[in-house]
């Protein structure tokens, strides 16, 4: 009978959070939230499933559609899990919010889902804390992006966080440039996403390119620099496409220096985010020993159009995961919801233990009322492990430490 | 064609949260948080779907399958959404936190999802914030969670909190004695969630039982009243369920009172709740001008066993959206992230008014940079809608009233 076993597990790609993980996501989730609206952004929910109509919309020929979770309504509607929270929020900006004052922003902090394969043994349901900054389209709101994500990492303590600046109009002139077959750039905007710069190279091989057009792609790919390199290397292509980015991409530069952020930031031409939406700048976070980046976004200019609305629009979102795992690694501590005092609960005396924590609880402290009638070593074992540091009676007398060393030394039989 | 239409829309039974709403559900969650720290309890986290085989657990006979969202993973297992947290958490509780001391104090805040009938107008997608004792089955614990019921909604502010105390037992044990058949039990019970006293009436007359046995029934679902008077109507039955029902009631009542919030609690005798594991104490709490409960817990002693696990347990869930609708009907405000400052930003000044704005955010306060380059009447107008107190040129200088007041008068071309 296999039902037993299968039903104490969780599917494949999910996770449980015990008190200590739990903690430490709800104190991210607060100082990432403080830092949001310090800068303006107003949270907002949405649903766990949208009509799978909606989750599609922009997701452009890098989304796949066999990644979703996919379910019915009773009319036989197809629902799905949300992968990504921009679209639900370039929805809700295009719909309920669109008499507003422009630009919105928003933020949010909420699970998505991506049904992976199992071999590649990647979450399925992934945190993500974000922002969107809708209606839009200057330099001046790409840097802001830019710079508050800078500020949501730097609020997390973690140190050493690189952001990489890429730019898809940058990418999109640059394959016209080379003249590749639609084909072609797709196999190698695969390879882009993946950052798998061997199936790149194999890829501009074989496309039989000019000797300086394979060296342009090749160079786009490889590029992390300054903005002088990125000049001196594409500026004289003439493309008309390619120098509008380029020059977009200048001008955010700056902007980052007045944020105080341009230190983090490089130019990283060769990024190209998986999903398909974005229409401009783009740009990750890194953070030291985690592989994979920590932070995500760019531009979506045409991505509200789907849901009838106008306004160009960018925004990020924070792997809350990755984050965890590289404050672990920098010594980022965790606690999970130490007790101040756990109040001594013989038989028969509940009451007065009762009374006793409520007292104690409007002085603001946590209390626990222990409600297995413990009493010496056992009573003092269980304050240990939860962290508390007062045991008092009933009465509020306090239990001392030479108390407990007596009670030990008596051999575990009493405390008194 | 209409895919452009759905896509604008959202499932049946579910809400967007737009900032206003977003920031009263996180402060609420904040609130209950504290309170449930307050008294020990450690936050955990739990996946958005389980195997279909989880969430069906313990559910017993009240629970509904065809009320379930269901989908399935790449090797074709059923997964489902969550209809409830306390199944979860039991699950977790007896597997991954089998090694730890007991009891176990562990709360959440999580949606919870029931595919409801269209016609009933009810929320398919469910936020909850709760908890569960896990390890005893002492009154003391019953009372604690209740105590702790209280505590919680009193965080709130909200006035006029009434919680029912009934019985799982004490329901059996009466129908034990009524001799019903298992058919009109069941009939009964359905009636007794649904708070259908008609029905019921009818139900039992339908049974043709012994006037005193059907006088029973119909004394038990409609009994709400004080510990003297339900000893008076239901002591002398003389069956040991009922017996042990009362006594277990009166010692919870007896404590309550330790915890300050007897006052709030009276028992309610008839009270059956729709999730099938409960066996022992149920209660429910209810705000003045909604009509649906705004909380509702129980302990389940036997759901525990369903993991592997072997603990008795109890624990409540406070029902977000009702308790924000009550709030709202008692006139508590809603802030939706009001900002302190907005910087002007003419074309040009970008950089300065970036850097003011660093400046001030640096000092704590929630600052936008105005990225539309608007002036005057239009300027003062955003500011406003935002609630902003102040707005600033690039160079620190306050735009003051009066300044305002002439820009108006000047016919709102400029500020200056």
């Amino acid at each position: 009978m296999s039902t037993p076993i299968i039903r104490t597990q969780i599917p494949e790609g999910v996770r449980d959070r015990l008190p200590r993980e739990a903690a430490r996501i709800r104190r991210l989730s607060g100082q990432l939230e403080e830092v949001f609206r310090s800068w303006g952004y107003r949270e907002v929910v949405t649903p766990g499933f949208e009509y799978l109509e909606t989750v599609t919309a922009g997701a452009g020929t890098l989304g796949r559609r066999e990644d979703l979770y996919q379910f019915f309504d009773r009319k036989g509607r197809t629902l799905a899990l949300r992968p990504d929270m921009t679209t639900p929020i370039a929805r809700l900006a295009a719909t309920k919010m669109a008499g507003e004052s422009l630009p919105l922003r928003l933020s949010y902090f909420a699970p998505v889902y991506r049904h992976r394969d199992r071999k590649a043994g990647s979450a399925s349901e992934i945190w993500q804390a974000g922002i969107e900054l809708i209606g839009t389209d200057s330099a001046a709101a790409d840097a802001e992006v830019v710079a508050l994500a800078c500020a949501a990492l730097a609020a997390t303590g973690l140190e050493g966080i690189k952001v990489g600046l890429g730019h898809a109009e940058l990418v999109e002139g640059l394959f016209m440039e080379a003249g590749v077959t639609p084909e072609v750039e797709e196999e190698l905007k695969e390879a882009m996403v993946a950052r798998d710069l061997v199936a790149f190279e194999k890829g501009v091989k074989g496309a039989r390119l000019a000797p300086e057009k394979a060296e342009l792609l090749l160079a786009m790919a490889h590029f992390h620099g300054d903005y002088k390199q990125a000049l001196a290397r594409f500026a004289g292509v003439g493309n008309g496409r390619v120098a509008r980015a380029l020059e977009r991409l200048g001008t955010i530069l700056e902007f980052l220096s007045a944020f105080g952020v341009a230190d983090q930031v490089a130019l990283d031409l060769g990024l190209v985010r998986s999903l398909g939406y974005y229409t401009g700048v783009v740009f990750e976070g890194y953070a030291p020993g985690v592989g994979s980046p920590v932070m995500g976004g760019g531009r979506y200019d045409n991505l509200l159009a789907d849901f009838g609305g106008d306004a160009p629009a960018t925004g990020f979102a924070l792997e809350m995961d990755r984050l965890l795992a590289a404050m672990e690694r920098q010594g980022g501590q965790g606690e999970d919801g130490r007790l101040d005092v756990l109040v001594e609960c013989p038989p028969g005396r509940e009451v007065e233990a009762m009374a006793r924590a409520r007292q104690l609880r409007q002085q603001g402290l946590s209390v626990e009322v222990d409600l297995l009638g413990r009493s010496g070593a056992d009573l003092v074992a269980y304050a240990r492990s939860r962290g508390a540091e007062r045991i008092l009676l009933p009465d509020g007398a306090e239990l001392s430490e030479p108390a407990i060393q007596r009670s030990r030394a008596a051999g575990f039989t009493s405390i008194h």
